[in-house]
């Protein structure tokens, strides 16, 4: 079989399979970061890596100013959505020979702007050569970006400490990353900061695969279920449900919070132009996963309800 | 102009142009590991990031458990060569679709096994796809490790430290690796603990592009130049010495200690099966690199012989 076949998510699961674990490992692989302590430590560090592939995660026509940008921002939503501050970034680059030095010299630049915009410091990385292919083809350019963080152990929140009843939010508006948004956003860092101190949610992740596929996830590791309704989706002007529930890279916050703290949140929320919406709630059921309009059901994979 | 009319080593200067610094950055781009403090912390922590690319580094048949154990083994010698011990390590691979499952698992194997050697945890990573070319020929496999270690303050080694007269030694032979060796190296962690708890090095990296290339690294990071007798350089059997000094990728460590502590340090050396070899100095002249048979000059940068 080849991987085409058996699909990422299950590939994931079979190499993770045995993996050495090591010591002070607080959250490992599964969560949007991985989470390490040092004995005597209160602070807890956070370790991201994510990579950005030409032809997969941007075209080769596009302006890698922006692709720098987006390489750098993913991991740092990752951060964020652990409660944690970025620190240091190491920049790997695999590019192809026949690339022009300007070329290069943008998509150092979008890393570095973002560098600064959320004050890490770039500490190393390596350029290595992508080679071309048995056509003369030159070869894809990828960009691997690991990026450590710093969270307080009051402040850490996963995936996975979610109960039935808390209230599900999500920031911004959901769909349309494809229009361009998924090469300009901003990562929720201070807001995430904010949450975490004054109302800090159960469980939170930021969204990079789209609402349908990561509030499963996030349901999953909490033990719960879910119940959405559909028309308090918030979506992007001009996008459909299905856009806001599949496109993914939308990058926003997803959490979920004690209920009776959800409209005390809604009150205090300073972040004017970011929109938070309450979208649902976790239940019980670990098996209920529902998106309803007006309360009906459209689908449903919950076995409650046969 | 294009990457290939620059060259890496150009590259990489102008990309770290104004680069962010970032806080808490004790040492930054250009040597072994990255070096980040936190306030009132006695430990450092050491950040490592390395790739390997099919048709660059390991061939496409090559058997992908042993890629596997390179892979992160390169780390690992970056971490040594610091006076570090490794803790943490995230993979990160862009795999061809067409790619057979049992590859994928046999290259994580390698890891692990190199992981469990080493008291690695393995704490996250990212699988994302290669991009299949133009010709519909599959894209290249890509492995990018980022490892994380940590130092007490008082083992860090840089390769700044070196002051002329200091004696530079290497462990191990050199030459050969294109034969094999380079994907099946033990990296030198034990030896290099060893070595900064006995008899603390004032400078020291590990030989990944051979002698030649990395001995003017440090000299020149120390602000020293060198002098160095051929007939000293421990070569691998069957090898010349051109390739002892060319071939690159040897793994080995190269470091500079005082005077005064170079025969107590050859007395008590305890690796058996691990030669230590003497092979010249650090000089006071930054612009002397000299090797040298017999005390005769092959050839010399150095002004001071004008």
């Amino acid at each position: 079989m080849n991987l085409r076949a058996l699909g990422e998510e299950r590939l994931i699961t079979r190499l993770l399979r045995g993996h050495p674990v090591g010591q002070g490992v607080r959250v490992g692989p599964g969560d949007d970061c991985a989470v390490t302590a040092r004995r005597g430590e209160n602070v807890l560090t956070l370790l991201k890596t994510d990579a950005v592939v030409e032809g997969i995660h941007f075209a080769p026509e596009a302006d890698f100013r922006r692709v720098g940008w987006k390489a750098l921002a993913r991991a740092v939503s990752d951060i964020a959505a652990m409660g944690g501050e970025p620190e240091h970034a190491l920049i790997t680059l695999a590019l192809p020979p026949s690339l022009p030095v300007r070329r290069a010299k943008a998509l150092y630049a979008g890393v570095y702007r973002c560098a600064r915009r959320f004050g890490i410091g770039i500490v190393g990385g390596e350029t290595t050569r992508s080679p071309d292919g048995a056509d003369g083809a030159p070869g894809p350019v990828f960009v691997s970006v690991t990026l450590t963080g710093r969270v307080e152990k009051a402040r850490l929140v996963t995936r996975s400490g979610g109960k039935p009843g808390d209230v599900l939010f999500v920031t911004g508006r959901l769909g349309g990353s494809l229009a361009g948004k998924h090469l300009d956003f901003t990562p929720r860092l201070e807001e995430a900061r904010w949450l975490c101190a004054h109302y800090r949610p159960r469980a939170m992740m930021d969204l990079s695969d789209g609402l349908g596929a990561d509030l499963p996830r996030l349901a999953r590791a909490s033990g719960c279920g879910f119940r959405v309704e559909e028309g308090e989706i918030p979506l992007t002007p001009g996008c459909t449900l299905a856009q806001a529930v599949g496109d993914g890279e939308d990058f926003e916050l997803l959490f979920a919070l004690a209920p009776r703290r959800a409209g005390a949140l809604e009150r205090a929320w300073p972040f004017a132009t970011l929109p938070l919406t309450r979208i649902g709630v976790l239940t019980a059921n670990l098996r209920e996963r529902r998106l309803t309009t007006h309360g009906y059901d459209h689908f449903t994979h919950s076995a409650a309800n046969r």
